[in-house]
């Protein structure tokens, strides 16, 4: 027996035997041929049996997993179509007289080098995709068969080096109990997939591949990211026991589906979602939402050639307000630069771009851009309850400046005879340590507040939290981080406004105790989160936790902090 | 009569006729060689002759600017006899048969645009060095005639593209009464030595050699950053004015030179300076500096191969307490990384590097470059009155980190014999969010603190400072940072401690009055501001100026507080 450490992906526990997920490897030879034509016939027959393919991969996940993780499906059958793709190919063929194979990976290879080279992570899955449907064309000029993972017929656990999104989503719940790869992080494809499916998942291990042999008894620790390699049965008991609370705290879970968030001391809070596009609204209702707390508008501006229109964008949010069936949904509106970019919106290239040119910044700058967001979302605003937020507000100027394009557009609006609502709400993101620090003088100007956490503590710490040489100092737990939290939510009560939090500490079991006592109004997480943290919080006092939360004010350090909350 | 913008570079007023500095273009062609030992000797008379040059250049800027000023040619006559240089172009000669000229071009060339790629200021430096000494060396085997400032004998402004450092240093201040140019920024070489030089300089100006005509009478407006062409008699009488009415300022500042700083009504402050070599030392004590608040020792370990050993630092450190006649000396431990980079210490690329492994974080990581630096300061800090801060300090853990290694050499040293002071005050910058947040738990632990104003201003902000784009967010007198920087005070203030202010701000006309009514106790800047900055605190009364600040913390927008400063 012996264990391997990776990175919890995909909650729950898994037992089974192990089932080594492996293709074939693809040996690419370069080879002079004479008759062009013919290496073109073959790998144009190769790609119309790879489309073929796709399309029934494409069609199982839209049924199985939803629109939304079909998506990426719909990606790779652009990408096998792409003529930026398959013309290069075509001509190497032609031009250097070469056999299919060579010269469909060749020109794959410098398009993947391409997109890995860029630093972003957005363009780095690009790269994994044209990787994943080179695979498939390349196995069906060589005429090799690749593993089916939906042909499997017992249960088992997978094992591979990654698995891609069309691996993933062949897989067949009732078999493949779990999996574990050797690469891999918790945003990655398969990560998601498998939180999607709920199939216990660990990545990242960097050696499953190397000591797990076929048919050897196997845990997936989800939970706490661990894989079990040939345990013992005392501790497959103890796992089976492990999985049982589990399963039982599930079901304790999905009782309060229906049910408002309350404290032990009767003090109600807001637990709301954090979304992406409008197919993620059902997961939304389905545990037990109470709205929309950040709904990111950058995925409808992704993976395409050009801005989405009004009209496009229109549809999206009056999706989702409707699918919220009034309960409130706080849009942000668009967040790009950074580490998003767009390959239609030429951004400078920046130096440090977490400090640079994105957001607000760059749509009070680029009005054209913004103002169609805005007519779209006043439109939408009709069919639920819509509220607004700016991104990386650090002046009152900024925000003054936003909302004064926002009531232009709304007068435009009615002017134009369109209905719009007279109740929406207009708020910012505090992610910037200026606006937590002034936060009183904005409160007397906005709706509401909503703290971004995860970019509020990289200001703060002054530390990329992408950065792992500096990784230490993402500490949400500092009594810095907190002191800011609590001058927002302060500065809120004083003008009678509310505070929110949509950063991933707002979903976080350690942080939970805290930013109750603090006050806060409202906790946007991952729909996945909001069950777990309505359970923790009925079992909380409010006035107990308020006591916590001024103890760790004047703490020193974040390790003494979370000694505190771990003492209750 | 027409203006022309620029930078003001070097304060002061220069009415003069235009004289052009232009060398004659050097044309470079490519020519086939049969005999190849002849172009290198060629190029080594070249050399040998520009070598001569260099070596006066170097003693007469030793004479008249000083050795900071000097240790420019000194880096010269290093690329002039750099073999990484010098042999690649002999074996271009040799292998290629081509002439001397051509060659030296082309390598040079190659190493400029390599240097100029770096997004580092100080390696876009010695892309300058190696363009001047390629172009003097270029000009001695073609046998062309620079230009030499050094023999203009009537009173001119000089009009230049830009100007090197060697033509810099040549300039006689009797008949160069100031100059402008269409390159260049304030930090530029040429910047740098005018101020040294106390001529006054336009820089940046974009157009001036396309504007101006050697002979036409020119206004080198140094204090606004104008340049006035062909003036009226009217505008030279008012330029006038304005130039005695600054030397008569100038004339009043040096009364204040030997006497403290005192406000209007009695309280005293410290003005101190910023230097970052031993060689500034003399500047400050001309300019009536009280100490200095920041000894920057990043200088100690650039343009070199390896780093400084404890000797060579501790004789840096030995020179500038001497120097300083036991007035205190702030010292800075290393702070590479961010923008700043050494050659020889191979730091990981980042994406955010103003976010990334920098200072503190890379000392406490890589201790033995730490503990020598220690090491060092330690053993000097017999000669005067040493303090030593840590920069870009978040944590309590990392200050407690650091103070321990300080501990455990000091403890060292004297079990070694060596004597160490007793009385070595250890403090940190606050120049990161979260420390100023927590100041008053770092206040127990610290004995003072220095306020970094450049990197708290752009992380409060999450704005680049170099970035352009969001340059519109650096803003000192923001209600946010005017908070933090009342936090640091307060807390100082409430242990019995010290707070000082290192960064641009301190020394800034419209700041001071703020951080005077905040309380601040020491104040760090360029030495020629601390003259100006006694003069304007004494007529100022700290306790109206109390008042001042309190109602500037609770405005809206930095231009509010802007505007109230200048309404005293």
């Amino acid at each position: 027996m012996f264990n391997i450490k990776g990175i919890a992906a995909s909650s729950g526990i898994a037992i089974a035997k192990a089932y080594r997920l492996e293709n074939p490897e693809l040996v690419i030879e370069k080879k002079a041929v004479s008759d062009a034509a013919a290496e073109i016939a073959r790998l144009e027959d190769a790609i119309a049996k790879s489309h073929v393919e796709l399309e029934a991969i494409r069609n199982h996940a839209n049924a199985e997993l939803g629109a939304d993780k079909a998506a990426i499906f719909e990606a790779h059958l652009l990408v096998l179509n792409d003529p930026e793709l398959v013309n290069p190919v075509k001509d190497k063929i032609t031009s250097e007289n070469v056999n299919a194979e060579f010269a469909m990976n060749e020109v794959a290879q410098m398009f993947v080098s391409m997109f890995e080279s860029m630093d972003n992570e957005y363009m780095k899955e690009r790269a994994a995709d044209i990787r994943d449907v080179t695979k498939r064309v390349l196995a069906h000029i060589l005429g090799v068969h690749f593993a089916n993972p939906a042909t499997i017929s017992e249960e088992v656990v997978i094992i591979a080096e990654d698995l891609t999104p069309s691996d993933t989503a062949q897989l067949n719940r009732k078999y493949a109990l779990g999996f574990t790869t050797d690469i891999g992080g918790r945003t990655s494809h398969s990560a998601i997939m498998a939180r999607s499916l709920e199939i216990p998942a660990v990545v990242g291990t960097k050696e499953v591949t190397s000591k797990i042999e076929n048919g050897v008894m196997v845990i997936v620790d989800g939970l706490d990211g661990e894989v079990i390699v040939d345990p013992t049965e005392d501790v497959i008991r103890q796992y089976e026991e492990k999985k049982a609370k589990f399963e039982a705290q599930k079901t304790e879970w999905a009782k309060l589906k229906n049910e408002p968030t309350v404290s032990k001391d009767g003090q109600h809070v807001e637990l709301v979602a954090n979304i992406g596009t409008p197919n993620d609204v059902e997961g939304v209702m389905n545990n037990g939402g109470e709205g929309v707390g950040l709904y990111r508008t950058e995925f409808l501006y992704m993976g395409r050639d050009n801005f989405p229109t009004e009209e496009e964008q229109f549809e999206a949010y009056k999706a989702v307000l409707e699918g919220l069936s009034g309960k409130p949904v706080v849009v942000r509106t668009l967040d790009i630069g950074g580490d998003k970019e767009l390959s239609y919106l030429h951004l400078p290239k920046e130096m440090n771009p977490f400090l640079g040119y994105r957001a607000i910044r760059m749509c009070l700058d680029q009005q054209d851009i913004f103002r169609t967001q805005l007519r779209a979302l006043l439109r939408a605003s009709v069919y639920g309850d819509l509220k607004i937020m700016f991104p990386m507000i650090a002046t009152l100027d900024e925000f003054r400046a936003a909302k004064a394009v926002l009531e232009e557009e709304k007068a435009k609006l009615v002017a134009e005879g369109t209905q719009v609502s007279d109740s929406i709400e207009v708020g910012m993101m505090v992610e910037i340590p200026a606006s937590a620090v002034i936060a009183d003088l904005f409160a007397k100007e906005v709706d509401f507040f909503s703290i971004g956490t995860n970019d509020l503590i990289q200001y703060t710490m002054a530390a990329d939290r992408m950065n792992e040489q500096v990784s230490y100092l993402y500490q949400p737990y500092n009594p810095a981080i907190l002191r800011l939290v609590k001058m927002v939510i302060d500065a809120a009560n004083k003008e009678g406004k509310w505070a929110g939090m949509c950063g991933e500490m707002a979903g976080d079991e350690l942080a939970i105790p805290l930013l109750l006592g603090l006050g806060l109004h409202e906790f946007s997480m991952s729909a996945t989160s909001i069950l777990p943290a309505r359970t923790q919080i009925a079992k909380l006092s409010k006035v107990e936790m308020e006591e916590l939360a001024a103890k760790a004010l004047n703490m020193s350090t974040a390790e003494e902090v979370v000694e505190l909350v771990k003492s209750i």
